[in-house]
């Protein structure tokens, strides 16, 4: 298991509720995937949204946000932390 | 006191020695402008490292990354998480 950041961007104007609502899409396919979201940061004003997980491979993450209905635009492994 | 993800781009092969360093000339500093860092990332193959802080503004964050040599490239409240 690695750590992943991964990040939406255009999701302007979005609301603590629409973050919510997605969170629990990730969460209800991600072990099907072996995925473990652990938090999601949202910036309504930029539009930009930050996921951090847990998962084999970042094919994985996709697939979960994929199926969840909101496919990641960039998705990094982040190996080093401090 | 709100949270924000800042971004640095172009750290491309950044060692984990380096990302400590980094977060320690950032403790160094941030208690003098109200700033304080939760947690950085790094993916050292494209370059771009996440840093979460809570802080005051979010020019008070630039300055502890700029006063400890590493202005960041994206500064973003995230006033919602889940």
């Amino acid at each position: 298991m690695a750590e992943f950041m991964d990040v939406h961007h255009g999701m302007k104007g979005i609301t603590s509720e629409q973050l919510q609502e997605a969170h629990r899409a990730d969460l209800a396919v991600q072990g099907e995937e072996g995925v473990r979201f652990k938090q999601a940061w949202a910036d309504p004003r930029s539009g930009e949204v930050y996921c951090l997980s847990e998962a084999p491979s970042a094919e994985a993450v996709m697939r979960v946000h994929e199926r969840a209905g909101h496919p990641a635009d960039e998705i990094h492994p982040v190996p080093l932390t401090a």
